[in-house]
Order: structure tokens, then C-alpha cells, then sequence
């Protein structure tokens, strides 16, 4: 099931696609809902972040091949590091190039949103019970303040650095998604999920293990080789199989305030 | 004026403290509000955090001899990491001991609460406009685990890693409050708010040049020299001139599932 948020005539509505057409939700994706009939056209909403979470945990270096291309070492565990849920963008808003830097990095990566409250969750639990689903995500760096900081919280956590959507999708084999990063129509990234160093459910139990996951929390899984600049006016597409594209353009000025 | 949020009577109620006696307020805290007539006695209320906000902003190396302490050069820019929102407890609330850490210590700060959104901060606008008021926040660390990830995330993100109250105070002069820090009654850090590197306006710019900060939204200043380590059973206290005094224990054992 693919599952949008959306703008349409001034209100914010969930809803599920199906053959072209949304039918809204009523009740909430996180528990009991029923999808209604009363169909609305797809070309009339503004697509909206598939979900708003209390928090963003990012992983580092979690495909070989982009550890090493960044000059790291292959993790004996997961590196973990937060974005504010203040960077989230949905499809097709702009990402804001900040003043600050002069080096700003796409990276495609898979997104976990969770259901229900977890913490230290057990290898016997069914780790599925607390996936609501999957959804593109682009984990947009300073490269150049990342390396000047160590730190990576300030290279990460520009306002539009966590553009997040199209939607999400209730069912995936992971085992094996293709995922795919264009920059400006030409394919950058291409990885396949199967490549994780630590897979999803170990991914959920760590971090569970940290900190209590909440309802609409998003785990960003790390992204493949292929990582590079992005400059204004550019077009950046993050498309995973089964999901769908994730597409927002690069600007210069922030006209946000 | 000292604000408090606590449970009283199974209701969760933000009210102000007048001569030891707490009078509910009707409205928000972060926009208009009167104080209501009705009063509460102190002692048969439980205090929670006194806002929950959507992030927390942190700050290393605010203050010249914690850098040196800890063998780092004085910072030449703020340094910026994020506690997620899951690790705030309360004013005697406990302190959770991770099996996965050897070496947890406290960091006694000054937080920071943000009234009204803000963006791009300027030099000539009122900060005060965007600060509603200040709190007690202790950065609980995993020393064992920040110096093996290098990234600070995981060693300031565990549950109860983030303890915060026991009220915030809307009116301070920040020139010169004392921060102490006392570790089952001995004093273990003493410092001086007027002796951050970088001080709150321009800590208030400098990150909402990066990131838009929301009501109820979380600044800690960093931490004065004399950080160490606490073991199960400790009390740690956490006191600021004007404020009071955020307290709070060690537990080893998760009950928390």
C-alpha cells in the first residue's frame, strides 16, 4: 500500500493510492484506519512529508563501498548521528544551498518510519510489528563543514537537508531493492539494499537499544557509493524500487523568512 | 517569574510559582496567558520537564577550561551536536545507567528555552524577543562510548541522558550567574555563565543561521570545567543562580520496558 500526505484545498490529508486516484484515511496510519471512497485527483495536492517525526537517526557508513570512498574504515558497529526534524522537506521543495558552505553532497538512502513505540526491542520480537513502512530519503551534507566540525550535526541539520517522501510504503522485501540517485537526469548512485552492513532489523534493535523510538520516527539507513556535489539549479532524484522517486531541485537564496 | 509544568491530580498543568504556592496559568506559555486564581499545593504535585520540545541543541566546548580538560584546542566556532527529544526526564526523575556504557558523567549546563520561531536571527533584532526563559540541564555523556564513536550521538542519546528543570525562569540577568554542580552533596563543578566562549545572542544567531529554531525548542550552553563520572546510587545536582536546583539519581537497572 502506498500511503501519501498531502495539501488539497487548504487541508492536510492522508491517503492511499490506488490505480492514479487518493482515497482519504480516516483514523490514523499509525493504528486503525479506514480508506474512503470519495476519490481525489492526484494532479490537485501539493505532496507533503509522508510523516512528521520527533526524530531523525541517521546512519553512518553503512555500505562498504561508500565507507571507503569517503577514506573510513568498514564499522564493527553502526554510527549513529541526528538530523532536527526542522531540515524536513517534502517532494519537490526546494533544497537551500546555505551561505555557510561551499560544498553541498546529495545522498540517497532508504528510510524506515516506525509504527509503535519501541524500546530494546528483542531478536525474538517480529521487528516488522513496528515498521509502518519504507520511503526515499536524502541525507543532504555540508561536505566541507562535515570535515571541518568532525562533528557532523551542523554539516547535516540546514533547514531543507532532509528532503523525505514520496510517500511510504507499507510493504517491501527488503532483500534486494535497487536504489537510485540521478543528479540532473544522469544516474550517480546505484546501490541495492542487499548491500546494508547491518541490515534493518539489527539496525532497529541497536538504535532501540539507545533510545525509545516513537510513532513517525524515521531511521535513515545510510547510502550507497556515488556520493558528490550538487550546485543550484540542479535536479536531485532519489528513486527506490517499489517505492517510487523523491525529486527536489537545489537553490541559492533562502527566501524562507 | 519561575514556571513549572507537573501533574496534579492526573492533569498535566503549567503554573507559576508565587510564595511557595503554584497558580495555574490559562493559555500557553509561549504566547499570552493569565495566571488563575486557584492555587495548587507544591507538595502534592509531581514536576515534569518544564516544556517538551521538538530538539535539543547543544553545545561542546563552550567554556575555555572544560575544552582544555578534556585535551581540546579553545574552538574558534561554536561546535554544534543534538540530544533526541526521548532522553529528557524530569526533576527527580532517574538517571538510567546503560549496560552498553562503563563510564557515564555528568555536564551541568545552562538551557535555553526558545519562545517564538526564529530563523536567521540579526545582529540589531532583540534576542530576548525568542527566549522565553532558562532552565537546568544536565548533558549526561558516555564518555567510554563519545571517545570510541567519535561522534558524539550515541554517547548523549540513551533515555534519561537528558535531564531538565526543575522550572525555567523568564527574567535573568545572564551576566555572571553561578552554575554549580554537586555530586552527592560535593561540589564538583563550579562556573560562571559570563564565562562561555561564545555567549547565548550569539549562540541564538549562529543556530538559527543553520537551523529554525521552534517554541519550547532546547539550547544547552555547554558545560563548565569538572566533569566526571557517576555510578548507580549517586545524586546528581545540577544548581543555577535564579533558577534552582534540577536533581536527579543514577539507576543501573532498565525497569523502563
Amino acid at each position: 500500500m502506498k500511503i501519501y500526505r498531502f495539501r488539497y484545498r487548504k487541508k492536510i490529508i492522508t491517503g492511499v493510492l490506488k490505480e492514479d486516484v487518493l482515497f482519504p484515511i480516516k483514523g490514523s496510519v499509525f493504528k486503525d484506519f479506514k480508506i474512503e471512497d470519495s476519490a481525489i485527483p492526484v494532479g490537485e495536492v501539493k505532496l507533503l512529508p509522508p510523516v512528521s517525526p520527533s526524530k531523525i537517526v541517521c546512519l553512518g557508513r553503512n555500505y562498504q563501498e561508500h565507507a571507503e570512498e569517503l577514506g573510513n574504515d568498514i564499522p564493527t558497529e553502526p554510527l549513529i548521528f541526528l538530523k532536527p526534524p526542522s531540515a524536513i522537506v517534502g517532494p519537490d521543495q526546494a533544497i537551500i544551498y546555505p551561505a555557510m558552505s561551499q560544498r553541498v553532497d546529495y545522498e540517497g538512502e532508504l528510510a524506515i518510519i516506525i509504527k509503535k513505540k519501541v524500546k530494546n526491542l528483542k531478536e525474538e520480537e517480529a521487528w516488522t510489528d513496528y515498521v509502518l513502512g519504507y520511503s526515499c530519503f536524502n541525507d543532504v551534507t555540508a561536505r566541507d563543514l562535515q570535515l571541518k566540525d568532525g562533528q557532523f550535526t551542523r554539516a547535516k541539520s540546514f533547514d531543507t537537508f532532509a528532503p523525505f517522501g514520496p510517500c511510504l510504503v507499507t510493504d517491501l522485501n527488503l532483500e534486494g531493492l535497487h536504489l537510485k540517485t540521478f543528479l540532473n537526469g544522469k544516474l550517480v548512485q546505484s546501490g541495492n539494499t542487499r548491500n546494508m552492513i547491518f541490515p534493518v532489523p539489527f539496525l532497529l534493535r541497536y538504535i532501540s537499544s539507545i533510545m525509545t523510538l516513537e510513532p513517525g520516527d524515521i531511521i535513515a539507513t545510510g547510502t550507497p557509493a556515488g556520493v558528490g556535489p550538487m550546485e543550484p539549479g540542479d535536479r536531485i532524484e532519489i528513486q527506490i524500487e517499489g517505492i517510487g522517486t523523491l525529486s527536489n531541485v537545489v537553490k541559492k537564496i533562502d527566501m524562507r523568512r
